[in-house]
């Protein structure tokens, strides 16, 4: 997307809100890569779901949320993508999805971030706020896997190192 | 602060950045208050932190930081602020960093945003970056503080309610 506005001018850009995301979500692939194959699908604490559910949870919200967000065309909710227990399936689905979110972002015009939408016919905010949701949402699960890594013994990626 | 840009064309403005980080402090608060006592200065999964402890760092850095962004004067990072092991205390300290807050982002010039700082003298980025960076780690950290109430059988705040 071309950035009309003056950079001086914006607290944050497309632009740069974009990259802070893929920074996060290069973070959060190292996390998934970090995590023994049987512990990513099979580990959990205090009844938790096993990270391997939260990352399809992440999946189902980013690429299409943004898509919808793009589009306007509303789909329902989907966490359930088949992945056969696979750690290199599911690392393959964030790749295409990382991908997907660059395409759908070039896609969105500036002034629609202060519009309102009700994303997957149920959650309605700002675009801004949905996108912050995304990423904050991501981050929470992402520390919540942190946890499971250190109880597995495993130290996870430096979380101040994004990409 | 006033604001003077116009708000159809800002990804996000100042007020609503504000309001935004204060909502997601509000929640971490909410998950301090949820820990008993003892466990908020004791509990810890696979040789990480106290809850505490992480929330001494993020007080360190919330106020302070964004003191530093609004007066330009370096201060050296200090965790060890004295609190007895009373979550009370702790509590306080962080009423007293929401109003601090307040007080400095009124003293922050929209165009301040993209400019360059380095925070505590050693942590250089712009200042939406810094103050994203404050926010995320706290969501990383209060994300952590779940799994240690989970596996206290205790059920944390809903993630999505705010303020």
């Amino acid at each position: 997307m071309e950035n009309t506005l003056n950079k001086s001018l914006q607290v944050i850009t497309t632009v740069e809100l974009l990259k802070h995301w893929q920074d996060h979500r290069a973070l959060t692939r190292r996390t998934i890569d970090a995590f023994p194959e049987k512990a990513f699908f099979n580990h959990t604490i205090g009844g938790m779901r096993p990270f391997s559910e939260m990352v399809m949870e992440l999946l189902a919200i980013a690429a299409p949320g943004l898509k919808e967000i793009a589009s306007g065309i509303t789909a329902p909710f989907n966490e359930n993508i088949e992945h056969g227990n696979q750690k290199a399936k599911i690392l393959e689905l964030w790749d295409n999805a990382t991908e997907e979110i660059n395409t759908y972002w070039s896609q969105i015009k500036e002034e629609q971030f202060q519009q309102t939408i009700k994303l997957f016919g149920q959650y309605e905010g700002t675009v801004w706020s949905s996108i912050f949701y995304f990423i904050d949402n991501e981050i929470h699960h992402r520390g919540q896997g942190y946890v499971y890594l250190r109880s597995l013994g495993i130290e996870p990626p430096a979380f101040y190192e994004r990409n």
